[in-house]
């Protein structure tokens, strides 16, 4: 098995699902260090109620206790939905090295999406990739919210 | 004891201050619902080596587990120091009502110092206010930085 970008994409594309599965918005997000997955999470904001709860945020507290650090430097992160501004913070905050994600988040996206946070200039700058894989992961949230329209529509 | 803002910052300073007992950068927050504090924390990066371990964030963590809700929308948060993305994003996610903070950032800063992020137009929006008590707040930051460089050159 080649662990290559689309590899590792997939591996967070299980983590979306996994969320999926629990009525969580489906966003799922690992963290590589060393070619090996050093941290995995999914959203989680309802089942924990916490705002913290998303799948970035809880990835990078499991990889800064894997590697007894906060600095994330040589880690790469996946994610299949563009970050948030909370999320974007985070990472750079951690100092992770490098970040591709899939999805763009045209309502909460810090890359590109709604404002351009990584473009300032911080003294930790990332290198970071939007729009890999981008159909498959898109269609977990376009599919997760017209069952969850179907739903309401039906319970109304 | 009337609780005002200023009864509310000091308690945010207390916090600062534990934090610079520990020798973390001294900032404090606490976090306000229906005129009680229902969380207060400090940074303990260093401490919990996680780069998530702000004061806004632990605070905010506690308080979500306290309302058992992620919808922190009726609180107001007191800060010692201008937060910076990470924290302004979870506030923003997290949907406090309003942010009173002592110092400014001018590495860091997100409100003003550094980027502008209140001012993307969210779902939600936040009232913040800087400079509040900033002399008290801002010199516990100058004198740790202060300490810290004499240790380093007595150590050097």
């Amino acid at each position: 098995m080649i662990k290559n970008d689309e590899y590792y994409m997939k591996e967070a594309i299980k983590e979306a699902k996994k969320a999926y599965l629990i009525d969580e918005v489906p966003i799922g997000c690992v963290i590589v260090y060393q070619d090996k997955i050093i941290a995995r999470a999914h959203n989680e904001r309802e089942k924990r109620e916490s705002a913290l709860a998303h799948a970035e945020i809880l990835a990078i507290s499991k990889a800064c206790k894997k590697l007894n650090s906060w600095r994330l430097e040589d880690s790469i992160m996946y994610i299949t939905l563009e970050p948030c501004c909370m999320c974007s913070g985070a990472i750079i905050q951690s100092r992770i090295k490098k970040v591709i994600y899939g999805a763009y988040d045209y309502r909460f996206g810090a890359h590109k999406s709604i404002t351009y946070l990584f473009d300032v200039k911080f003294n930790h700058q990332v290198d970071i990739k939007g729009g890999f894989m981008e159909e498959e992961c898109g269609k977990l949230i376009t599919d997760f919210f017209k069952e969850l329209r179907m739903k309401k529509s039906c319970n109304s």
